[in-house]
């Protein structure tokens, strides 16, 4: 019993109709949108159905989040398909493979991370870095469907390639195909914008209206399929269509990768796992806090872990919680995860008996869910926010999204985590360094350019706003330096330490050599409103024993002190 | 006259005795120093001897140190064969035309870095893994010469080959030359540690003392080549000499590199101007407050630029200002780089007519000469000091050291400031976070944990010890939401940022959301003690403006304002 999840052994019946119908309104969300990213990973539709069945239930059983739909999504379809066309041809059985053990790899890292309590790593990701990267992926998805919805082939995966292949094409863009695809992509849009609205202005309740707005790519898909079925349109007219879907619940195997596919897949497993990672948290983080939930960040990398190592044995590719399907389940009043298993539970049921429906419906239509789907992940607030926030940011974000949708997913979001470290050296590499002196009649001390305050001679007093380490150590030097030579009468320099949350080896090698540089012109340094933390470490150090009786707990005893000699 | 240096311009003759000293003295230390870090380099030696004559007047010209002795050094000389040695063979003509086009790109950086006022850039180097890559390198330079002190040939340049090369070899060892590369090292060891000593107790004075000790590699060097040339080892047997090395100043040129040159040098290049010029603003920035002078950094990158374009014109390879020969020059009484152009002078003098005097040198000796320069920068102080300071710092020197030794100089390197970045980021990915409480009877707040304080029931004051932003933003946000489920009685939230010196994009999207969460739940969210620069940009925000009343100058103001609700 203690190994069943902990919302399993608390379950109350009242839950229960929630939960059945958030499951089934996922499950009609998850049908098409399986089916599309797989297209867009590059792999069977069935990959799809078989990374929507037993990687919910792994998380459900390890996963702390009531409300997240985990499975395939648009983001980590287009990495897998990024890390895997270099390799092998896609959709033969050596990329299914390579798939498989993709996710495997991606598992394990998870699960080790979650084992090991790096969830910190994520947080390597800055929320512009992510929001570049996600902007420009859905440019580079986007642009990448547009041969589907043409009706055209096009080889290549780079933006370069795709875009000169589709102006080649043009000339051979199939008339009903791209009837299908622009109808889909117009219908789509227009359910998305318009239909909650109009729903509601006839009557249907707000929640249920928005939840009907999700359910518009499965009837597209019902629509598009019986039309090509009625008319045979994939004889009479090349329509290109899903075709023959194996049926049968997945094989439970376990493939081990060798060494050199270890060589090949880690770093994009490595990039899958983290910004799955930290796509899933944000989503279940604000969903949970909707209903004053708690989700824990370490136990979700285990949940998601064993999503994906349960999606590499039954012959699936890389999942993680999707943003749009764990709204709509939330909506829906799923309490527990029990909506997640009774959605895989009818998943199962479609890929075991149902998947001759798809035979006839249209890439082009899968193709149009996929586009309206990452159109909204087009995130252009955040830029626009940033832009005005702090113009460092903003440069990571379109730095990010430049470099995805130019050099790649996996060098993009590298070269925006490479950039956010460059600027946050950069920033506390010049630190803010106030001259101060006292407020008159108080015990404050304020920046003498800023307010009008009394000094005391021969004291240079400055406050440093920033940790002190290798970034601004040398900087911090030659600001005390160039002060000194400024006021020749200098006798003291008290460094007020109230924003120093560290000193580092570097630093700390710096002041020493600063305090004696000092010293032998006669110039005494002193420390003031040392924090615990950092005096603990000072204390056991050389330059600490010299400065034992010229640290001042406030800066006022180190300005009464100076004033007395 | 406004473009002759500053100090041309104010030059006193009572300097030149000073001057003349230290370059006579720098000459003879510079001689083999140049002929052996060229060998090292995998460079014929005149181009060690092209490195040691324009590179140091362009630095006169251009630099600010009063003292900086500029030329060939040993880790720069190592970094242009670890750059060179998958390029081309040693010593070919292809080989030295890449290490000119190496100097010159060095140069163009580094002058480019000046004009941008680009200094900042070295301070990614933090001084764990400055210690480290010179460690490593030390240990990798003198393993490499151990070939010339047996008198055997080994290729290749990674560790690994050098080892197996040299164990295979052994059996080849030439007695003679082991004679007189061991007869080296004994004489230059004992040189350095007792030759000062014996010097001073028979009555030399303690400086010119130290200063004999730097000579003693020239009194190997004629003595070795005596004993060759009398007894003519080198046919008899078989030691190795430098051979004809030819005559005449060198020639003026310019070679504009090609596109896939600089494709294949432009790390590299970046690398040796980076680790070059923070050594040598840290040696010339020390002897500078000896002599409380000040050197600029940013015309530092100048002079330092200037200096290998003018090793590039005149057929040398990347130069810098050299640690030892920089001390001595120092010692020696230079007042000003005119000791450097009196040097340049002479070793121009050596060049035109006396290079034939190198013929006999064993290559041997200038093994040993280097070996002994290099294990002095083996540097275990700094690991020591790291290691009870700051556990994560000697981390990094240990990695960045192993890197360099395991995986040669570049990617040690570039792993070593990977993981300082790493561990920055890890640092304050885990900020101190401490509730605070009144202690009685004053305005002063502390750590409820350390200290008897006084709360307000319904109040929680936290003050974050860190900047927020991206690695810490998450952290901070679970931290609030698990103390605030603890204690369902709170109603304020209370946020003290004496300490928040920067709060990035993301960490104000967290605190928005953070804010949004708590006042649906009926919490309130208020800041004090916001620094300046932090409020100006908060004040243009959404949170900003929602905030506007709950912003407190002080941590007493917001207590008292809670209080009396």
């Amino acid at each position: 019993m203690k190994y069943l999840p902990d919302w399993l052994l608390r379950y109350r019946r009242a839950w229960f109709a929630g939960d059945l119908t958030a499951g089934v309104i996922v499950t009609v969300m998850l049908i098409p949108q399986s089916l599309a990213y797989a297209l867009l990973a590059g792999l069977p539709p069935e990959v799809g159905l078989y990374a929507s069945i037993l990687p919910i239930v792994a998380y459900a059983l390890f996963g702390t989040s009531m409300a997240l739909a985990v499975g395939p999504v648009a983001v980590a379809s287009l990495m897998t398909a990024s890390a895997l066309q270099p390799l092998a041809a896609a959709g033969s059985a050596e990329y299914i493979a390579l798939a498989v053990q993709l996710s495997l790899l991606s598992g394990v890292m998870l699960l080790a991370f979650g084992v090991m309590r790096l969830g910190f790593l994520a947080y390597f990701l800055s929320h512009p870095v992510i929001s570049g990267f996600i902007t420009g992926s859905a440019v580079l998805i986007a642009t990448g469907q547009l041969k589907h919805i043409l009706g055209v082939k096009v080889a290549g995966s780079d933006m370069a390639d795709v875009v000169t292949g589709l102006l080649h094409a043009l000339p051979q863009t199939r008339p009903v195909t791209l009837a299908i695809g622009v109808g889909s992509l117009l219908f789509l849009w227009a359910a998305k914008n318009y239909l909650s609205r109009i729903l509601v202005r006839i009557g249907v309740p707000a929640g249920a209206a928005d939840i009907s707005v999700k359910l518009a790519p499965m009837f597209a898909v019902i629509a598009s399929t019986a039309i090509v079925a009625i008319f045979r349109l994939d004889e009479t007219a090349g329509v290109s269509v899903v075709g023959v879907v194996p049926s049968g619940l997945p094989q439970i195997a376990l493939a081990i990768p060798g060494a050199s596919t270890i060589g090949q897949l880690w770093l994009p497993a490595l990039l899958i796992s983290l910004i799955g990672f930290v796509e899933s948290v944000s989503v279940a983080q604000s969903l949970a806090l909707k209903r004053q939930q708690r989700i824990r960040p370490d136990r979700e990398l285990l949940g998601l872990g064993a999503a994906n190592v349960a999606s590499a044995l039954s012959g699936g590719y890389p999942v993680t919680g999707g943003f749009a399907r764990s709204v709509v389940n939330f909506a829906a009043g799923a309490q527990t995860p029990l909506a997640g298993v009774i959605s895989a539970a009818l998943m199962a049921v479609v890929i075991a008996s149902l998947t001759g429906l798809f035979h006839y419906l249209p890439h082009a239509v899968l193709a149009a869910t996929i586009i309206i789907a990452v159109t909204s992940l087009i995130d252009t607030a955040t830029l626009r926010e940033a832009w005005h926030y702090d113009r460092a940011d903003a440069l990571s974000l379109i730095a990010t999204a430049g470099g995805v949708i130019v050099l790649g997913v996996e060098a993009g979001i590298l070269a925006g985590v490479a950039l956010s470290l460059g600027v946050l050296v950069w920033r506390s590499s010049r630190p803010h360094i106030a001259r101060i002196g006292r407020v008159p009649g108080t015990e404050h001390f304020r920046n003498v350019a800023r307010h009008t305050v009394e000094t005391v001679p021969g004291l240079l007093a400055l406050r440093v706003d920033e940790s002190l380490y290798f970034a601004n150590a040398s900087a911090f030097e030659d600001t005390v330096e160039a002060l000194v030579a400024a006021d020749p009468a200098t006798r003291n320099v008290l460094l007020v330490c109230s924003a120093v949350n560290q000193i580092d080896a570097t630093a700390l090698g710096v002041l020493d050599q600063l305090e004696q540089s000092l010293a032998k012109r006669g110039i005494r340094f002193m420390l003031a409103e040392v924090k615990g933390p950092v005096m603990d470490r000072l204390a056991h150090t050389a330059l600490g024993q010299r400065l034992r009786d010229r640290v001042f707990l406030s800066t006022h005893d180190a300005f009464t002190r100076v004033a007395a000699d």
